[in-house]
């Protein structure tokens, strides 16, 4: 094993009804990048969010559909602000999203919030005045 | 919102035991940075992978911690070749996963297979001709 083991190519949410999955991700601004019609890529930092049917992952992995659903993940996004938080909470249920939690004072001394995305898999927008994000948002 | 929408800054993983989610992570090769009782983070290019226990979890979301087990979402880590995939697979069950899918040829034209770490998250271990690693094994 020569690279390094700490990185991740693929993060893939299953989702039950792509069309509406690709909607809310878009709506809340999300570009994608290649779509077809089990799947849609959204590019990072070099680095893909993928959108694939629930069905279509169940094949793939061989797990059953119905153990695919939302579960004990969550993936973040940090905010400059805590009002850049409130507006991230406000735009994501605006777009869709489910409220799981409003936002909040965390007790490591940030700002946090967490939503559901239209399969309930879990979202975050955080500030953590700890962390600092460099110009395009990436921690730094 | 002035950052660009597709970016994820933390990849949270909940885990039952920190310690036995640490082990498994550590021995597969995973470099910890941060780590406390409740929190392991591993530093990735400009984001981080957290195991978080899923009491912690719970008490953070406010969900019930018996939903947060494992779910519909996996994680990809790319292989330069099928003969390393093959060796990334039989390294993470030496290290205590469980199989899910022992290597196959995918119907997209890749070499792919699937774990399970010790809380069940779903992890691939994929080689795809079409899209390149840089150096450090990042999608180029």
């Amino acid at each position: 094993m020569t690279l390094p083991c700490n990185r991740i190519n693929f993060i893939t949410l299953a989702v039950e009804d792509l069309a509406r999955a690709r909607a809310y991700y878009e709506a809340l601004g999300w570009v994608p990048g290649f779509t077809g019609d089990a799947v849609a890529f959204y590019d990072l930092k070099d680095q893909k969010l993928s959108l694939f049917s629930r069905e279509g992952l169940a094949r793939e992995t061989g797990r059953p559909s119905g153990a695919l659903g939302p579960g004990g993940v969550t993936l973040a996004q940090n905010q400059p602000s805590e009002a850049e938080v409130d507006a991230a909470y406000a735009h994501a249920l605006a777009c869709g999203a489910t409220a799981v939690r409003a936002p909040f004072k965390t007790d490591w001394g940030g700002y946090s919030c967490y939503v559901a995305d239209p399969d309930g898999h879990l979202w975050e927008f955080a500030h953590n005045p700890f962390d600092p994000l460099d110009a395009d948002g990436h921690l730094a």
